[in-house]
This record gives structure tokens, sequence and C-alpha cells, in this order.
């Protein structure tokens, strides 16, 4: 058989990058980084108001055809490599990100007459001008449907398509009267490469669609017209105007158009694997099977999850998202995260002890040198508030035990605990409720690059800790999405499962929880639960707080005697 | 009337400093410092255990005559100034600093079988080898005798003198048998000054005996005997070897020996006042008066007050001291503090961000830029313990509220707002219990060189912050004592009250409350409480903590949005 290759492109929140993979092993023979030229590193922001992030739908057009040109002329080197053995394209990307279109699937940024307004441009994940319209839903679902909330932890999130486009209607009311749709980022790129020139036949992808936009079979789709109606009418004039179905994985999203297969030099009606977002098809691309816990670790944490659909799985409180077929089809989708993870260590060493990449690596080292409980310090990681279990933005982090000898490296490896203890907290929480764990995959720089930030996961945690054998987890995932799509006669694969089996792997470095340490830690986790469930407002206040810094104290003091 | 002066001696932990000061109107007129040779910086250490801090005896009959000697030459260069207008002297020192001595009040450190042993010699006041002597005090009296504890706040501490001797007794045997007493070194220097030659006749002062030796008119002088048997029997022995009455400061401790008078060429048996804790001294010299708060500002901070002694003053919990005549005769004097303040923030500044003063300079200017609730931060002065109003040494640190752009000068000017906090919840229990302030003033270098601290502590305790006209409130504060206790038959005066009203001033300097800042500041104390009384263990816990971070993040709003 001759050997295929599938494209994977990963549209990050400052560059997209594509990936030329093989399908028999997964190797990636070409690649192409392109940054969005637009605003800071991408980003087109406001300097009164510090919580938007918009980007420009230019730079995604660009960005597709410069991206995927390049990986190809980077494969082309390669002997063995031809274009013609390129069987199908997957695209992943950031969201939610949904933009608003015009009737012929252009985005409305792109009218000159709409080019200067913010509101016409794609409205990044992580834009968060639209909190007060999250409230807004969350209170009118809790009180008309609750239903809605179920799978989705219970609160509806600034960071989401109805929050966007709701905020859009209220402060930009000419963008949306003029939007004949929106669509979300991972959905207009195949629809872009696919050439659909109306929004009614994109296709829209379940993970996006059942994640942001409060989509479910349950209910017949997206939120019913009288929820919609309740935050405004013209929402609910929307709903009729975008979609009635999304589709999982097991179906292309669209085919190449004679166009882009000229500009890219492949064969016209490639399959286009259904967009995803970059976490989901990260999971993909690490591994991810029943049990296996998938930890994207970067600024934040994004975790995620699968479960055989076949038996129901129930809503689990404070996980952001359960949808049937959102990473893989068959299996329920979990995803869970950390507002804050690499971003906290970072405001420590570069905010406040105003470090550089010296200084990280300096508090590393001095921080593994440290024993569990050494310290006698136990920090929440909240900076960012706390995204699960809690589902909490506006929670404040807390550092405990200070003395006037603790050291930047204790409170750097606390920071490390902290967060450590944090996905504990929603380990917990998946096994509680039927989604057992039985490894954990990691993937992202702080994986490959912290050893000692590893070895407290796996402490903490209390299971290996394994990595990911490709640094680029998205883009691969992507590939591996196309390879499925095209099938087994195309060169590629009938199920996800036999595509990861061969185009996944781990790196040899994995990381053993020692018992010992994982003693101290389950400690100072029922410490750290204590303060997590007091001042996320979970439960009543500990009647035991009083005498937390004592018992932090002697377990400190019992740490150093036993060394 | 020829110009009357007189000598006040602070023996502080690393040096001792005489001041020859004129009595007519507290002027200065001669000064020397004598930095005590041994160890280092003056204190004898034990590299295998941190919490031993002693001092070579021999370095206080050095630094005694070095430093009045000097002082004197110092004065004799100023016209008017001469040796035999000198009509007493004033001593005051460290506490609890006790040191054994021999039948002829010869400390046994100097004796040359001694000189090795440690626990021969002083043991100086933060000496806390003898923590479990403390903690088993405590116990103890709470079993058996609680009204000892009653005037101390509740808890004996391992910088006392029970605790040290006892220590002595567990650990050095030998020495603590071969002691025929037992002298605090406030005691101990008017004694040597005075020639006395028998420890039965040393004259013991009431601030050491009744702040730190458990002494009360109450009961008979020291504890009862059944008490320290209940200890060690050979504590009960000691007790008889001890004193029986202990003297506030209206009558001379000693008269200035022959030897001593032509060692420093001053007249013989001039008048030595009662020796006093530096502190005490310090309140008198900083103008202490019924309704006035000394607060003397260093690494930690001791807070001062009188109350007219016809009138019970009932025990306030929490407060460490309250003794009849301890600070001025006729007044009952207070003694509070707070184990760390500018300790906390030199942790901060050099210990974590590891600058040096300028960067303490620019982190108080930037902090000074900030306004009150701005940050968002709440933090816990407690990186040192808590001594009031908690009493308790196994406390520690607590910051709530970092962001991921928390800034280190934030946290600064936040851990000097909860030093602030910590001074108000002194003054309240104060206030409570009867003992009305209605000035502060404020001695020390922070006092005089860290202009945001003050307008921090105006706006927190709501009162003008006024500043001790002298740099050297303690030496002066002896000096006042002594022309107290020579009369104004001598040149000196009658009462305390009419020689501060001549010898003591105000700096111009004085920091006004803003009534703005007031308010928030009302707003965040109540915040502080909830946290102080809930991990100090004085009360179940608040169950509004679940929304701490909120109502912080809210009042950060509000500020933000009024600038």
């Amino acid at each position: 058989m001759t050997p295929a290759y599938t494209i994977g492109v990963d549209f990050g929140t400052n560059s997209v990058r594509a990936v030329v993979v093989a399908c028999a092993d997964g190797v990636t023979v070409g690649t192409h980084v392109f940054d969005y030229p637009s605003g800071e590193q991408g980003i087109l922001l406001d300097p009164r108001d510090p919580h938007l992030a918009r980007q420009n739908p230019a730079d995604y057009i660009e960005g597709t055809r410069v991206s995927i040109a390049g990986a190809l002329d980077d494969a082309s080197r390669r002997p063995g490599f031809s274009r013609d053995r390129v069987i199908a394209i997957g695209i992943d990307t950031t969201g939610s990100t949904p933009m608003p279109v015009d009737a012929r699937n252009r985005p409305l940024a792109l009218d000159s007459r709409f080019k200067a307004n913010l509101a016409a441009h794609a409205w990044l994940w992580k834009d968060h001008t639209s909190a007060d319209e999250a409230a807004r839903i969350t209170a009118v679902a809790r009180e008309h449907a609750p239903e809605l909330l179920a799978p989705i932890g219970g609160t509806y999130s600034s960071e989401w398509f109805w929050s966007k486009v709701w905020r859009c209607l209220n402060v930009a009311p000419d963008v949306f009267d003029q939007a004949a749709s929106w669509v979300e980022l991972a959905d207009f790129v195949p629809a872009l490469l696919g050439g659909i020139e109306d929004p009614r036949h994109v296709v829209r992808g379940v993970c996006p669609a059942g994640h942001k936009a409060l989509y479910s079979e349950a209910w017949g789709g997206l939120p019913p017209a009288a929820f919609l109606a309740r935050l405004d009418p013209r929402l609910a004039a929307l709903r009729e105007r975008l979609y009635d179905r999304a589709f999982a994985a097991d179906r292309p999203a669209a085919h190449l158009s004679a166009e882009w297969a000229q500009t890219l030099g492949l064969r016209e009606r490639l399959p286009i694997a259904m967009g995803s977002f970059d976490a989901h098809y990260g999971a993909v691309g690490a591994g991810v099977r029943t049990g296996t816990l998938v930890k994207i670790i970067g600024t934040s944490t994004c975790d995620c999850a699968i479960a055989p659909a076949q038996r129901a799985l129930p809503d689990i409180p404070g996980i952001c998202g359960i949808v049937n077929g959102s990473i893989m089809p068959g299996y329920y989708g979990i995803e869970a995260g950390q507002s804050a993870v690499g971003d906290i260590l970072k405001w420590w060493v570069e905010g406040v002890c105003e470090g550089s990449d010296r200084l990280h690596a300096q508090l590393s080292s001095e921080a593994a040198a440290l024993r569990p409980g050494q310290s006698g310090l136990l920090a929440l990681d909240w900076n960012n508030g706390n995204r699960t279990i809690l589902v909490d933005p506006r929670l404040t982090g807390l550092l405990l035990g200070q003395t006037l000898h603790t050291t930047r490296a204790e409170i750097y490896r606390a920071l490390i605990e902290a967060t450590a203890f944090g996905a504990r907290a929603i380990v917990d929480r998946l096994k509680e409720f039927g989604a057992p764990i039985d490894r954990v995959v990691c993937c992202g720089g702080i994986a490959e690059k912290n050893p000692v930030f590893m070895q407290i996961y796996a402490d903490v945690l209390g299971y290996p800790m394994l990595v990911a054998g490709s640094p680029q987890t998205p883009a691969l995932g992507s590939a591996i999405a196309a390879a499925v799509t095209a099938g087994a006669a195309a060169g590629g694969y009938d199920r996800f499962e036999d595509a990861q089996d061969r185009m996944t792997s781990l790196k040899d470095l994995a990381y053993q929880p020692d018992a010992e340490a994982s003693r101290v830690y389950d400690e100072l986790y029922a410490m750290y639960r204590e303060l997590h469930d007091t001042f996320g407002g979970m439960a009543s206040p500990n009647a035991a707080l009083g005498s937390l810094m004592k018992r932090l104290l002697d377990l400190r003091d019992r740490v150093v005697r036993s060394s």
C-alpha cells in the first residue's frame, strides 16, 4: 500500500500551525507556522476595555492558505511524500470563537462597512466582555430551564457562544442585525476549505455546539426559542437562522473545493474532517481512551476524558461540559479545566520576583530540593478564578503559612502544589461520578520541561504522569480525525481507536508517584479542601479552620524530624 | 539655679547607649554607643539550636563603663556642662534577660568554670529554647492557679523568667545548682553601679518582676512555692533565694558606689533609678500619659499605655501584661505588642523580593500611590505568630486576594495594612476594657522614615499618628526616671508627669486620618477580623467566609470606579 498522509491544522490563539502526518505511524513529515498579523500577536485589543479580545477573520483565511501550503512545501522535501498522497484534512481551533457572517458565509469583518467595528470580528475564546450576559443567562436558565445547565456544570460562561452573541446584540445592534448567521471558527475553516457559500449549509460540529452553545439532543438541538426569547426575542429569531443539528467526527464537514484544491496543489474533493476544539483533538492526539485523563497543561489547563456512550453518564456538578461525541464518536466527551496553572507560576516568577527564564529554572531546582510539607505553606490556585469544580471566576488566590523565613522557592513550590491539588479535585470529582481514571497523559510545555512540577503532580494525584509523544497533539489529533474521515479504503482508518493505536505515542519519560510523598500530600490535600470548600462557598466553613495553621506546623515539624 | 543633668543608659540587643540629658529641657548634651564585643553582634549563638540567644555579662559591665564614660566625655565638650552637675543615673534594658549569679552577685559566666557554658550567661529576651517549659507553665497554671495568668493575658511565654530558669535547670543542672540567685539585667546594672555584692540586697523592679516573673501583690509576690513545686521542687526552693518585694520607680534602686564614682568621675552616692525595660522607659520618654498609646515600632512593635492606679483596671484578655507601677509610679503599666512588623516588610522586600534599601524606598513610593481597597488583597500579620491579642506563637501568615496581576508593591502595602489591622485589634481591645486612647505617639525608625506606613496607620486606627521628638526615647526615659529619682531639690523633678512636661517633645510631623480612607479601612478591618478570629481560633469560623473573596472584589471595584 502506498503511504498515505493527512494534514492537521491547529488554529491557536496567536498563530496557526499546519502539519503533514504519515497515517502509518503518525510521524510529522512537514510543518509550518503562520503568525496572525493583526493586532497584538494576532489579538485585537481595546485599550478602554481589558476584557476585550477579538481576531481578524482575514487572518484565518490567510493563515489557512499559508500554513497548509508551507507544511506541504516542507513535506515535499521528504523522499516518498507527494501531494497526491494526502487523503484528508482536519481542523482544530480555539473556542468558543464565534464570528458573524453574511448570507454568503463571508465574515462581516471583511465588509468595508464593518471593518473598523470590533464587534464584527471574531470573538476570541478569552474575550470576557459579556460577563453580564453570561450571568443573566445562568440566572434565567436556573429559574426557567435548569436542564440546560446540567451538562455544563451549572454555570454558563462569558467565554461561550450565547453570551458573546447577546453582547454583540446589546453593544453593536447594527452588526447583530446585519449577521445572517454566526459561525464558530472550528466550523468556519472546514466550510471555507469546502467552498460553502451559504451559512445554512455549514456543517456544525457537536463539540462547539454542545460545549458552548447549549446544544443537546435531549432538547432537540439549540436551546428552545422560548428560552432565548426570555433573554431577547431577537436571539430567538436568530436561532432559526443558525442550525438544527450538529455532528460528531464520524462524517466529513466538507470536501475540498476546486479553488482550494488548486491553491494548495491537492486533489479536489478531499474530505475535510469535522472541526473541533484544540483541546479535544489534542486529547485524541495524546491517545485518549476510556480511563485516560488527558491534561493539556499550559498557561491554564484543559482536562479531557471520554466515556462510552452506550452507558448513560450522569451530569457531573462543576464539570464544564459533557457532550456525546464531542471528542470522539461513540463516546461522551468530558471537559474540565483550571483557569490558571502556568500563568500562576509566571505571575510569581516574572510578575512578583521580576525574574526571567533563568529564575524559573533556579526556583524549579530549589523547589525540587524541598520535601512535601516542609515549607508549612498551603495555597489556593485561584488567581484567575476557578473553572472546575467551582465554576466561579470571582475567586482569588490565597497563601497561608508564611513565616519570616519563607523563601520564594518555597512559595513557588506551594503554588505548583496548589495547582496539583486543584487537579486532584477534578480527578476526584470525575471518579466520584463514575468516570474512572486509570492513567494520566500530559501535553504541553510544562509537561516536557518542568520535572519538579510533574513529580508533584504524580505524588498529589497518585497516578503515574505520562507524557504524550507529540509536542503538537492538537494538530496530530486533527490529522488523526482526517485519517479516520478519509477511511481505511483511502489509506486511513475505520475507527479513531485504530488510528490512535498507530499514530499516537508516549514519551519514555514518566513520573511515578512516591508512596511517602503521596501520604504527606493526602494530608495536605485534606487541608486544601478545607480552604477550598470554605472560600469557594461549597460548604459552611470547616469548624477546624482555627487549628489549620497549627496542623500545618505540626506536619512541617514531623516532616523535618523524619528527614 | 545651676543646670542639672542626668544620665540615661539603654542596654539594647546589640549595643548599649548612654546619653547625658539636661533636666531643664530634655536636650541630649552627650552620647556614646558601645557595641557588645562577644558573639555575633553581641549575641552568643548555638549553631545546633536556632532558638538560642545568650549574652556575655562581661559585655554589660564593660558596656556600662565605656558608654557612660564616653557620654560624659562627649558632654564635657559642651559649655556649661560639668560632671558634678550630674544628679542621677537611670537604666533601661531588654527583658526578660535573666542571668544566674553567685553569692557575691557576680554573674556565673565570669567564673572560669562556667565561662564555656552558655547556660551560665545571660538569657537574652529573644531566647526561645524554653518553649516546652513555657507551655508546661501555662498548662499547670491553667489547671491549678489560673489567677496567675489573668494579668499576663492568659499565656506564659518562652521569653520570660521562669521558662528560662526552668530550662536551665533541665538542661544545665550544674549551672542551676551553682546559682545563688537569678537577676534580670534591668536589676543587675543598678546593683552593679551601686556596688551591691549580695543578690539578696539587689532591689528588684516591679517592671521585670510583674511582667515576666508572675510577681503580683495580689498573691504576695512571686508565684506561691506550692505552684512552683508542681513544676519542679527545686524551683520552689529557688523562690526563697530570690526576692519578696519588687518596687516601682518611686525610689532609687541603689546609690553610686565609691569605686564606680571614681571610675566615671561622678559624685559618690548619686541615686540610681529603678531599672526598667526599654519599652517602658521608652514610653516615658515618648511622653506617655493617661489616654496616650505609645507605639515603639521596629522589627516588632511594643505598645505601652498607663491607667491611674486609683481605679482598679480589669484584666484584659490577650494583653501581655498589666502591672501596677511598671511604667510610672501611681499607674498601671499596660504592655501589648505585635511579634513582627518591620520584620514582615523586611521579609518581603529582602527575603522574597531579594531587594535592598532602594527597593524598600521604591515599593514604599509605589504603595503610596495605591488607594485603600484597590488591590483586592487582605493579609494576616502573623509571620512570627501573634503576641497580642491572641498570645499564640504558633500562627503563620496569610495573604488572600491575589490575581495574575498582583504586584509586589500591592503585597507590600497589604502587609503594612495587615500590621495596622493588628495594631487596631490591640487598640480596640484596650478601649473595650476601659483603657481609653485619645492619642498615639510613635517611636522608632519606621515612624520617622516611612510616611506611607504612618499614613496607613492613621487611616486604619482613626487617630492622628504623632512622632516622639527624641529618636532615643528609652535612654531619654531612663534619664527622666533619674531626674525624678534625684528629686526637685537636686535640680530634678518631684513627679514623672512634671519631668515629662519639660523633657519630652513631639516632632512637628504628624499623620492625620483621612475620612474616606478610614471608611474603606473600616470595611477591610471587619474582613480582617473574620480571618483573624477564624484562623486565630477565637471564634467558630464566620459563615460568611465563603463570600470573602467576592466582597473584596466588590470593594475593589467600588474603589476603582470612584477614582
